[in-house]
């Protein structure tokens, strides 16, 4: 059986971002019945130096998108920044899975040694798709789905480990 | 090019291991130049009833070494979940890191299609080696490390995303 860079982006990407958006569903629910803004969810930050839940819900499907669209060598879809509800940001993810569910397997076919350029704090920063992969989009994207998770546990919904590593 | 299980593995948990030893040692260096006792950082939590830092130290060692142990068919090294310092917990990484040195190719070639039981809330749980990997051990890995990270940064240490994305 071989492995396909398709088996270890799409399905894997789309089962995080299923994740994230059940988290959040939670958190938007939890606001709800404790009749919380939240505007104050959306807002919160685990140090005041981070990013708040909604930068984190942003870059978690910039991760994706960008490492997608990279591999496939097609255009990365740009979407504003300017969410600032639940709902806006489950209409982000959304509008992030339909761009996965467009990429088809033959796409990604041999992107594990494609080369992809990153701007990195201004500098282009060369990967091969695998390391890049490996080591730059899916440590990224979980980071940013674990940090969001970490801020509204710290708010106290109640989430439990496999709200974020989900079935599928 | 061929994707292994090989390279999907052992130097992604190497890598994630690696800069996690180094955000814990800034954490015990922050402490130190701050005169915080390193246990408030090391029993620090993001939710009281989630686990302190040193339990998700403990959990992404554990993490790495049952995947590559189950993925190569060999038992999965044990480790005593005793550490209460700094020092302990770099010391179970290195353990760790050495146990993953010490697997070869050769020892997971072909395990992307392998079947791994994993006991789950008291229930044997099956699996194939790559969803295994893909959808279990690599999220929870990076969940445990970005924890460690929010704990300390949370802390008021001083730490930003390359600590955590690391080199190689």
């Amino acid at each position: 059986m071989a492995i396909s860079m398709y088996q270890i982006t799409i399905p894997v990407f789309t089962r995080a971002l299923n994740n994230l958006s059940a988290i959040l569903n939670k958190g938007a629910a939890h606001a709800e019945a404790k009749k919380i803004d939240p505007s104050v969810f959306i807002n919160s930050r685990i140090a005041p130096d981070m990013f708040p839940l909604a930068r984190q819900v942003q870059i978690a499907t910039d991760a994706v998108k960008g490492c997608a669209a990279r591999l496939a060598g097609i255009d990365i879809p740009s979407f504003e920044d300017t969410e600032t509800s639940f709902p806006q940001l489950q209409e982000r993810i959304a509008k992030t899975q339909a761009f996965l569910n467009s990429i088809t397997e033959a796409q990604l076919e041999g992107s594990e040694g494609k080369t992809v350029t990153l701007k990195i704090r201004g500098n282009d920063v060369e990967f091969k798709g695998l390391p890049y992969l490996s080591g730059v989009a899916l440590p990224n994207l979980y980071f940013h789905v674990t940090t969001a998770y970490a801020i509204l546990r710290h708010n106290g919904v109640e989430l439990g480990k496999m709200d974020y590593l989900g079935g599928n």
